[in-house]
């Protein structure tokens, strides 16, 4: 039984790592980290949880932690890991970081978009981004994991087959991107409040989300080439859920008939099938159905799909998630589940909600 | 394997058993009854079990389906499963109804208060009423078991210890209900639709809902006498979720030193605990949390909770549950374990979403 | 031109305040009082006022304010009118009070349920009742007026005319409320939070909410007796509305054929429409129609309607109304138009916005 | 006073229309146009004008209702007017299409994106694109407006500066939009059930979305060269709004000093202010605030804001806008003014709600 550490269990990504691991047949939850609530009991704070989970939250304490359980998930502000990561906690245990920490290779970028300084660079070079689908020969060996943000697994994916087989310009990506309010945290502001966002629909982050440079970086390594695109978030009347929808170009290309010609869609919808045809947790759609949030909502699955517009010589990519699951808290046991050499859905057999 | 047909698989109630199923380890869905998509891949009208169900749906049989599987989900409009049910299907198979056909004993009290005549009233007698935690034995000999309303529920598992107890003046008892839109179905009419439903709440049945009497009827057998009340339900623009709150005086009775009066909120509250200490599926909250639809979405719960209130001598009666899954398909898989010897709880074991 | 002062003019009622006043013909508001964003431009804090709203929000003061406008309407927590109100500024200015401070005639009753001192007690008897249909003459002639509260305005309307006229025995009362979010007001918690209320419905203040000695003491008026009963409000996941259902039992009372009896369906409404009739912003809705929030939206509307379930010989009460506008800042703004002998509809003939 | 006619009246779009003119200080509506309801209380289909609109529903007759109003309000579907428009009509009145038959000037293009054939090609020469900003000078001579498309009323004006001032490189255009679901109409569909749209997003005719071509012809109007591009709209869980992001590669112009270079920040935002800044009913946003479809629910405005990103060399335009006031009935109304030479603003000086 793997002995799991919860550093900020009580937002809405730890609560959903409650839930998860809760089915993890090989797993079992030994603290409840939450500087916001010691001592209180787990579940006053999630009362779904009552009579499921008896503990109490207990203050955070990373070093002494590591030494009591086989991996810790840190599911805590940007900064925070990197402060208090050291060579020992390493050796005592694995650690899944679901902050950005560890993402990103390049310490000025990090420190560009975060706008705080990182504590621990010594450690970048060793952390593996855990996109489970692309590195997950690299996560099985790694002791620390960079979890992937929820708009980067969802872009990323979405984008994938077509970046790395060279059907698209990589100048002419664009993401525009809309998210349930869960990605925005449990923190109390004003602009989370119900009344404020109910009813409503707005872009944020404009040519400036943090998650940029983490897709730009990944996409780079898809296309074997430096990626800059535009990235728009925007917040939707929603809980859950994030949906992607991308543009780009697309590139000549030798066809199979050796004649030169933009890729058509048996060659586009191919690209996405050689990735993911054997991937449980990406779905792609029969042709013609757009991916929707709802239909993959509780779930580890990504749905995408894509659609050539033959008029623009474009192709319109399209990815849904659910920004807890895939897009946290379900990647994240995926990427436990791979360090410890388990089956790598165990615990993640989850069928979407609906309605 | 317990081979499992369901006749009117593509509503909402259906397409909560096949999810509900899918984790089930002693059952399996052979036929995905629909009239509406004969002939359509399942996953076609319910997108979210792309690749987990690959069947497609059939017309129902009835009696041909009786031959083939060991139990039967009737999923259907009032008066269906009472227009084509006979000896051979019951000595084929059991069946799980989830329609209302054979909930209330008394066959012109159905009639009137659904408006239609009765088909098959020789089965009533040895219809078993599903609410689990009342009937668990009974429902175990059973080969019909009628599946209760979700409104009953959810009114009858707040109300139950207080009625059974005699604790409450059950001539003063009211209840008003709440329920998500999946309550009404799937069906395309203008008052379901997203804008008639969404920033609206109303009441509606008003002193007539067809609950009624199948609440009052299992309140007759807890409180040894005839009951009537009003009961109100009200449409709520969320999806899943029936609250209930229901008032009553408080009876006058022998108090545990002997004395006459009022019972006083321990009293309360050990009527809750006796009848539900050893109950999985029902939780007592502790003292002062109301019970709140969104922390038992998509389990099997019931979340139920009292309040007394000395100024007025009334108890305020408070019941959450999933209409969806305690409600309706949650309970009916429960049923079906106690119909096969199965644990109880085999497919259930499911932790609330939140948020 | 009356001149206006708001204290408390970024809250939700302060917002509709300000929405309401830029309609009103004779009105116009000199002081946008906020303690929260002083010197910050209005619009910038509701950016629907963009250009519409110049002014800037400034700091609270009463006293100074008093010399400078004819009216202030105070949207602001329990306990800050009574703690600066004093004789200088009501010879100065009118007064509409939006909080709970002169809406109790009994200092004990009001210090018991709000948990606060009345530090200005000197004034709740001159203090008038501000529900208009109730009040009228009374708030012509009134220095200060306590605008009713949400819960209060829908529930006595709703209630008044079967209490009035003796037709409902008064111990039988029942309230049972239903408010959307904006009714919890601006402030940052996490309880209100859009993720916490979406997709959930709760009780609250269960026989404890502080409205209920306020209804309780204008049915007193209504019924001429003492009334005790029971007020439950649930918060639904909506912006804004109130729905109000109402339970009593019918009272034997005289027919008009001389006979003894309970009164029946003809007899309710005649007591309803000769309350109502002439009433602009209360609509008795035609038989059988139930009130529904989304129909009052925008509007200072009470929709109400009645319904005499015969076999429980219980009359169920109905009202829906927008908790901002007739719950709070289109009553006052009604009662600003009595107390300056202006058109009592003059800036409220808001049609209801649908969807 | 003018009197109104409304073909399609218990729509949305045509329910809003009544909302409006029932504020209009100088149009009554005489017909009450409505298939569906024939016979019935309009307030009885819309229950918010309950004892405000008094009328019946009558059937469609338009050359019989050409002979009695001033104007006629036509939203009614694809098809309707084209097949029943003559010279007689339009001689005794004045029409104001809210359907797609006349927008579209190249007959062909309207035929294939709508999939039906034109029955009055005669009358689209003189038909004005009722997109108030642009045309308002033809719009005050016309007999027959084209009222705009939601999403083309929203996408144009957003664009429509750097389109004009030659900033952007057209070929780069992509529009991503978000709509509330009241765009979708009163139609009963299970698509549009509220478990159904409620909890998700989507998009939808990607790559063939109706629409598209009637942005495209206006766009070209703007730039002087034909624009094709990519509009892809999503459906909301909301029942009003209408969000558009747009995004373009900066052209390089010859800037203020004479260099050529790419424009900047200033340069783009003058192009606004260019053609804003007397304009009522499209605001230009503060330079760092994003529209949102709250603050402008209800009401006639248009918000719009743009960002420079240097890092892509690209410019997000972004537009929120009420589908169903400035999208549909409120343009409208806006038209009706023009062409009847009244205050364009008169019935529109409307406050957006919030929340």
């Amino acid at each position: 039984m793997i002995q799991v550490g919860i550093i900020g269990a009580t937002g809405y990504a730890g609560g959903e790592l409650v839930r998860l691991l809760y089915g993890h047949k090989e797993a079992e939850i030994k603290w409840y980290g939450s500087r916001s609530y010691v001592d209180q009991k787990y579940a006053s704070v999630y009362q779904n949880m009552f009579q499921i989970v008896e503990d109490v939250c207990r203050d955070d304490n990373l070093k002494q932690l590591a030494k009591e359980v086989d991996v810790i998930f840190t599911a805590t502000p940007q900064g925070f890991l990197a402060g208090v990561l050291d060579e020992e906690i390493l050796s005592n245990t694995k650690v899944i970081d679901l902050s950005a920490d560890f993402r990103i290779k390049d310490v000025a970028t990090y420190e560009k978009w975060y706008g705080i300084e990182h504590k621990s660079p010594q450690f970048i070079p060793e952390a593996v981004y855990g996109l489970c689908e692309r590195n997950r020969e690299a996560i099985k060996q790694a002791r620390l994991v960079a979890n992937p943000g929820c708009y980067p697994t969802c872009s990323i994916t979405s984008i994938f087959p077509l970046a790395a087989e060279g059907l698209i310009d990589m100048n002419t990506l664009i993401i525009d991107a809309k998210s349930g309010t869960s990605g925005a945290g449990r923190s109390a502001k004003v602009a989370n409040l119900y009344c404020e966002v109910n009813e409503n629909i707005k872009a944020y982050g404009v040519a400036s989300h943090r998650h940029t440079p983490e897709i730009e970086e990944q996409l780079s390594y898809a296309a074997g080439c430096p990626v800059v695109l535009n990235f728009t978030p925007h917040l939707v009347p929603m809980n859950r859920g994030i949906l992607v929808t991308a543009y780009a170009s697309l590139k000549e290309v030798k066809k199979p008939d050796g004649s030169l010609g933009l890729p058509d869609a048996a060659m586009i919808r191919a690209a996405y099938d050689k990735y993911y045809q054997d991937e449980k947790f990406v779905r792609v759609l029969p042709e013609g159905v757009c991916p929707e949030t709802k239909w993959v909502e509780g779930s580890n699955f990504v749905d995408v799909n894509v659609k050539v517009d033959p008029r623009t010589k474009r192709v319109i990519m399209m990815g849904a998630m659910d920004n807890l699951v895939k897009g946290a808290a379900g990647q994240a046991v995926q990427n436990m589940n791979l360090m410890f050499g388990l089956e790598e859905s165990e615990g993640l057999d989850l069928v979407p909600m609906f309605p």
